[in-house]
């Protein structure tokens, strides 16, 4: 194992203040090899040193904030930590496509890379194999966990499975902690629930969504993440809007130039949500919004279903994710795993853990 | 990453068949590194060259069987797996104490391991200690996903928790597919399930028990997955037997010479039970198997316990194992995992897995 490991973290947000804080207590408790802050940086500023000394982990921060400092542009960051005298590990913890679309090149110099950020592993397929192919080339890795579920152990189970000769048949559950909280709310197993707008409203308010929770109604993320599973078992997706995605989104309201105007029109249209739970009321069943993945047919879909109440997908709590793996060994009962999908401690903890797993593999 | 890493087999029989076809496959996909068979035994023959030549994994069975050789010492094992021009990893397929015992010799001699054999980890907290002690002071890994709960995500998910800082604060669920299968069919959620008695022969009928059953009833392999999790979560259990485990041995049946006569008794008791299922019953519950550790209490218990039809616990099926992890992380909705728990190709999924991982490390 190497003496030291530098450290380089893109973004200093939610996860990425939730991460510096495990990153500190991770460092503290394991003397080897030695964990050294390269470079952090935010949209607006950065802190680096020209000979990557460490920065304090514990006050970083705070120094950030106060760094006069503008980020490095990607290509210059790739040449800084190619240029390194140690290992570097990139930490992305944004959400953002110009970062993804910089991986090819990081991994490229042999610089590894762990992240939470969907955007890598489901846009183009072009993307997912120039990834791939750059970590094999150059023997970097690239993790990424909590692109799915959070910390749940979600990409990596399915990982074992595929690497261990197990044929994944079907992927199927509840994908997104804001739907999940949203229709546990609307259309819970026992009682009545709210109305849909007011639902909606109530999430937002409570931080359950996205700033615009378009963002989280149109489908697009459950699609990211169905993209990221089905392409791990082996399915060449071409893009997260390959396959058919529900939008909870009216159509009348496709065209709202902000998400408070839509919020604001949203209740105009209560009655379309109101008739699709009275419908699976009638049938004793509830409605979810869920994802699912047939692999013998290359079906991906995303979209609403309706569950019986005993069902497990049915009886979710809060905004908790569920995740059903369904494979030749495992048989008629899956694998499944359950729990926490969002939240910033969550998610930087399935990036603490795969920056763990590729620390011990440099 | 090294050339070629060599792999020996100890153990030959359900598991260790299924191991050695999961490990032609990873053979046959994985150019890199090569993996060579050096040797494998059963309890009554071994194959194996004093030139560490690779055996063909795909006919390791039939030479195996047709081998005049008799196994290796324990000893004369670790010093021929020392000598090795290679890496290598141990993979101890068995149930034995006594491999256990070894398995600070091999991790001194740098040998890895990677194993389902329970015996090692919830032996005596002197040998637990023992073993991690000589693996961080060689770097040799010692993984063993399968020691609980077989392929699911348990040890590792339970390490990633505890590793990037998260605190258990209890782990409870159900351990044993024998026990999940007996319950499930005994005092099912709907109906009113068989005669005790007559479910622990058919269970034993069907091959879901050990081949004597109280191996299953005595609770002892329950106790044991909780040592191991006990220990992983921060408490230095003392053995399998330093917590109260509830036997379903009736008393007056605990001398019974062998397992056909105790089978043969067993009717006569069923009143005990009986009467426990009822209890539940009236309460509108389920009776179930189950353990747990309070980590702040230092608690860890195994025993009969009464859950709501809808608990996640009571709703099982088949012989399904679920554990929740509640931690501060996760909060009130603890992490849960769930499926197959038990059986030749899932429990070798999880020695594969755990290859694979320390492989990427050597």
């Amino acid at each position: 194992m190497v003496n030291n490991v530098l450290i380089a973290v893109i973004g200093a947000g939610g996860v990425g203040k939730c991460f510096l804080g495990q990153l500190a207590t991770l460092a503290a408790r394991r003397p080897s090899p030695k964990l050294d802050l390269c470079y952090i940086c935010s949209s607006k500023k950065a802190v680096f040193s020209a000979d990557y000394a460490g920065i304090d982990i514990n006050s970083a921060t705070e120094t950030l904030a106060a760094s006069p400092v503008a980020p490095k542009s990607l290509t210059a960051l790739a040449d800084y930590l190619a240029a390194a005298p140690s290992k570097v590990v990139l930490v992305d913890n944004t959400s953002s496509q110009d970062v993804a679309d910089s991986y090819p090149l990081f991994l490229g110099k042999g610089v590894s890379i762990v992240t939470p950020n969907k955007k890598a592993f489901s846009g183009s397929y072009d993307l997912w194999k120039a990834i791939f192919s750059a970590s094999e080339a150059s023997g970097a890795k690239v993790y990424h966990e909590s692109s799915v579920g959070a910390g749940l152990p979600v990409i990596s189970t399915l990982k074992d499975l595929v690497d261990t000769g197990d044929k994944v048949t079907k992927i199927e559950g509840v994908f997104s902690g804001t739907m999940s909280f949203l229709f546990n709310s609307f259309a819970p197993t026992e009682g009545k629930g709210g109305q849909w707008s007011a639902e909606v409203k109530n999430a937002k308010a409570l931080g359950y969504t996205e700033p615009d929770p378009r963002d989280d109604l149109n489908g697009l993320d459950v699609a990211r993440k169905l993209t990221i599973l089905a392409r791990l078992a082996g399915l060449p997706v071409a893009s997260p809007t390959a396959f058919p995605v529900q939008s909870l989104i009216p159509t009348e309201l496709e065209s709202c130039t902000s998400g408070d105007e839509f919020l604001e029109k949203l209740p105009a249209f209560d009655s379309q949500m109101e008739a699709t739970k009275s419908e699976a009321e009638a049938e004793g069943k509830v409605v979810r919004f869920v994802g699912s993945i047939d692999v013998a047919t290359q079906s991906v879909k995303v979209g609403l279903e309706k569950f019986d109440r005993s069902h497990p997908i049915a009886a979710l709590k809060g905004s908790d994710n569920i995740i059903s793996f369904y494979t030749e060994r495992y048989g008629s009962n899956p694998l499944i795993i359950q729990g926490a999908g969002a939240g910033g401690e969550v998610t930087a903890m399935g990036v603490t853990a795969d920056l763990i797993k590729v620390i011990s593999q440099l």
